[in-house]
């Protein structure tokens, strides 16, 4: 992560409406009040040359759906790209996002990211990004709910947006997925809180804590267990 | 996937502005309006029992952050559950999600979706849950995004809101990544359309986006490649 000095997020997408309210909430209000993280969107219908400001046609060699042209994409990036800028095309076929790619990317000073449509888009507008990632196996309607992803994942882990004890016990962080916790009253609808977290006694709940985190792991994602599953930084 | 009828998704957040713009578009929208997908927001804190409409408190056995309470989300399911309803808690540590389980989604009836909240919910929230879903290895501010993860690509697949070729084709419903598509023009700043994509030769380019859809996969998610990469129904 860097130390300092804002992130700038470019968003490319032909639907800039869809992010209406997601960003203005929570943790990503503060941050963009905050001016940690700058977000700009940028309807790149508005680059076409198209005399009907046309940004999809049909495929070569036949088949079904439009196919997004590159050159809006490929004008509307170029006006918006630095040395210092990521490109970043958001499509099902891209390298699978993780929590550590969004932790390299909090580093980064500018980001571009393409907003893909569902029924595809040439092939050439590959040539202009400096990676492509997917936010999982499953096929979304466009590009833009997982740009929604990259952002709220990278923001958070911006210096001043939340407290750092607050990531580093989150799931994945460190490779092991989080313990459970619980919360007050200590008898719900007869269901009980453990009885080591009411005993007080910090030493045998933070082993406690250690070990259900690790039984978690182990039950659900065993894949993740790698060698630093628990740090000790975290009390 | 079923043959006809509404699904109904109610989804439980503290955040339901975040939801304005993104089921407004595309797709989200044509569904909606063709009523074949109805979406409902329920904000849980009116469900509150406490004086100040509180949700959220300090975790048992210390620690920072707020966890989630039981009693909201508890009485807002309790209000809208029925036999025909899955129950779903949308979690970084739930199962991964992906395109199958988005088909057996989609032949639902009635979806309840949790939004969990970044700082953790009291573990016993769980027993409420049908199904615990992560949409990948990363950790966001809640389970907003994920929420919206799951009704677009849940909605896409439901009978008459996309031709059936649309999908069949995609990227991971059938365990292989998709085939390249080029449009107009031939030649975009130097870069040019494989040739036989211009042949006229219909066999010819069946074949190779064949070839170039297992390859793709060989490739960057030789971890797909399962018994049906590729189906003779497409063409």
């Amino acid at each position: 992560m860097k130390s300092g000095g804002i992130l700038k997020i470019d968003i490319l997408t032909l639907f800039p409406e869809m992010f209406e309210g997601v960003f203005q909430e929570s943790i990503l209000k503060r941050a963009r009040e905050k001016g940690l993280v700058e977000i700009n969107f940028h309807n790149f219908r508005e680059f076409s040359k198209d005399p009907h400001k046309k940004v999809d046609d049909t495929p070569y060699g036949g088949g079904g759906g439009m196919v997004l042209c590159c050159q809006p994409i490929f004008d509307c990036v170029k006006s918006l790209r630095t040395k210092e800028s990521t490109v970043i095309l958001l499509t099902p076929s891209g390298k699978k996002y993780t929590e550590q790619k969004a932790k390299e990317l909090a580093g980064k000073k500018h980001l571009i990211l393409i907003c893909g449509h569902y029924e595809g888009f040439d092939e050439r507008i590959r040539y202009l990004c400096d990676e492509e990632i997917s936010i999982g196996d499953y096929v979304l309607t466009g590009g833009e709910i997982p740009s929604m992803v990259l952002v709220d994942s990278i923001t958070r882990l911006l210096p001043g947006v939340i407290k750092e004890e607050s990531y580093v016990q989150d799931s994945f962080y460190q490779n092991s997925l989080d313990f459970p916790t619980y919360t007050k009253p200590a008898v719900y609808e007869g269901y009980s809180v453990p009885e080591i977290l009411l005993s007080g006694d910090h030493a045998k709940i933070k082993q406690w804590r250690k070990e259900m985190a690790e039984k978690k792991t182990q039950e659900i994602r065993p894949d993740l267990k790698g060698e630093e599953v628990w740090n000790d930084t975290i009390s």
